[in-house]
């Protein structure tokens, strides 16, 4: 493993596991929600709002940040976190995933991807090695593996490939130059293909991987689906290693996915659906814009001891929101947050009680 | 006076004056700035964020409430500052301003205006005694009189109508009622006629307002001309009431106009400027988006403690900026708000030990 960088496994209840992870930075415990920080700045907040609701490492998207301000702005100015005022660890994704989903005129090889920036058109390719230079450059504490990550809806010929190439680009990665204390992480292909995946899984963990994701679900399969495909493959992986479900989820996804051993997560969830109106809430969701709260006096969710819980009511925030006022997106975000920074702590507590099952079940009601 | 209201002169340097208006919801120490929380919000900042700058009193905007979300459900919510979880005072205009400058197919008689709403176009009618039943829904600790606003070149007979309707009105307002502990200010107009302003001013301070103010200045006269009016106009205004500059203005402007002794101000310039990426800092504003920040570890204001500059650098700020991320709005608010505050704490401090003039020159640098 990378040196500075650690895992320990502290308590198992069924397949979940609780633990943490150390890093230079700092220590994460685990099972862990990382909010999304795509341009340096997680959506309508800042760091110490985030620090706040419990989030103990945040993504950067280096896609985003390799484009604007550049790598070596972040470099100059202290690297990621120091950039943005985040005392923490950061973790920053290959920049393959929004190149695929994003940027224009995309062009895939077995020596990386040749794309054209959304924002002006400018010719980039990210090579592998490229890949692993700007998260270095980024100075983020985890940094992932450039894969290729097919549709949800990809036929397997496709899949196939996809991993073909993703262990080639790992193979060359593996050994490439980091910052100091960097560790990275590999990524598993597969799609909903079990085998595939096992495979695949095989391939990655026999690579000094600091950790493993989990890429391509979530990307358009059925849910049942994904949980199906996490059933048989989350307890395959590396149990001495973080284990990482990219891009989810829900927080049923979410209480699923600890069931099956998985010990990280990212999503834009709460933050992006806070900007729309809709809040976290035990349970189930409320959209604030709804005529319903036009004069409830009760908090977003009662007995919530967030910021805006505690001190704004419900019929003030669909005001916000139906004027328009940019106030209304930090306080449902806020919230947002903190319902999954509680959903983590509290699944957290419960797998070191041994009660994870009634925990998931309360949560869900 | 009304109960519960009072304003006291503790220390007078020349013309300057520092004192405190005393409300039923808490003391405002003089000379103050009132931010402007046009939408029952202070854009892009929260309530305590307002308050740790200094602000001891909010300004709400009658019209904007009136529309949205109605002065009705407003007052079921306990009124403007309960709604909006600001724990103080807070100031209400009397919606005449924006009627003029933002409403549709605008008709003015004796009776008071009526207009189109600029949302929905829906016929509404704001006479002298509904601008005060309005903010008495709204239950501001300090309401406004209706009055008629000429712009800044209009011709002296449309200054002479406008000081007419305006007197009538306010005799029709002195004794409207009003919520239990609101405070009712009368507003002088004349232009830039000196004789005419204190011919207004007798008028007004003969009648039981527990303020009184300035409008229409600031509305689009050669700053040489506002300061030229102030001269002779501030210092006969009636010295035991509180004195309100309405719209005013940049740090310069609040600084002349202290020295003439006024003792209130307001103005959208420190949270619309942020959201423009306009910062103040002593002796001038620099604009956060110029080349020159793009690698610049400096925070907005050397020596500034606001939370803005304790945390945040330039280079970073002026990423947020470019790429569009809201956290800059918010930053740059709270920067310019606590640089109005330390501006008004700066002058109050200077008058109480007589350097006045001496503090406003290095202030302006």
């Amino acid at each position: 493993m990378t040196p500075g960088f650690s895992f320990t496994v502290l308590k198992a209840d069924g397949e979940a596991r609780s633990g943490a992870i150390t890093t230079p930075r700092g220590e994460i415990p685990t099972p862990a929600f990382m909010p999304v920080g795509t341009r340096a700045a997680v959506k309508a907040v800042d760091p110490e709002e985030v620090r706040a609701s419990g989030a103990a490492i945040l993504l950067g998207n280096t896609y985003h940040l390799m484009l604007r301000p550049g790598e070596e702005l972040i470099r100059r100015a202290g690297g990621l976190a120091a950039f943005m005022g985040w005392r923490g660890p950061t973790l920053t994704d290959s920049g393959g995933f929004q190149v695929f989903s994003l940027a224009e005129r995309v062009k895939i090889g077995d020596d990386g991807v040749v794309f054209s920036s959304h924002i002006d058109g400018t010719r980039i390719e990210l090579s592998p090695e490229r890949a692993i230079a700007v998260q270095a450059a980024l100075g983020s504490d985890i940094a992932m593996a450039l894969d290729e990550c097919p549709p949800g809806d990809a036929p397997r010929e496709v899949v196939e490939r996809a991993i073909a190439r993703t262990t080639l680009w790992a193979l060359r990665q593996i050994g490439a130059p980091r910052a100091p204390g960097q560790a990275l992480f590999g990524i598993a292909q597969g799609g909903i293909h079990v085998d595939l995946r096992l495979a695949h899984l095989g391939e990655l963990a026999a690579m000094p991987f600091d950790g493993i994701a989990l890429g391509g679900l979530s990307v358009g399969e059925p849910v049942p689906e994904m949980y199906r495909v996490l059933a048989e493959v989350a307890p395959a992986m590396p149990a001495e290693r973080p284990r990482y479900l990219m891009g989810v989820g829900t927080p049923a996804d979410i209480l699923e996915a600890i069931g099956f051993g998985v010990d990280m997560f990212d999503c834009v969830m709460p933050t992006r659906n806070a900007r729309n109106g809709q809040a976290f809430v035990r349970g189930g969701r409320i959209n604030i814009k709804q005529a319903q709260y036009a004069e409830d006096p009760l908090p977003l969710e009662e007995g919530c001891p967030c910021p805006c819980c505690a001190r704004f009511e419900r019929r003030y925030l669909r005001h916000l929101y139906l004027v328009g006022e940019m106030l209304v997106a930090r306080l449902l975000t806020i919230h947002n947050l903190h319902h999954f920074g509680a959903l983590m702590r509290g699944a957290r507590e419960a797998i070191a009680a041994g009660r994870f099952a009634e925990f998931k079940r309360g949560w869900l009601g």
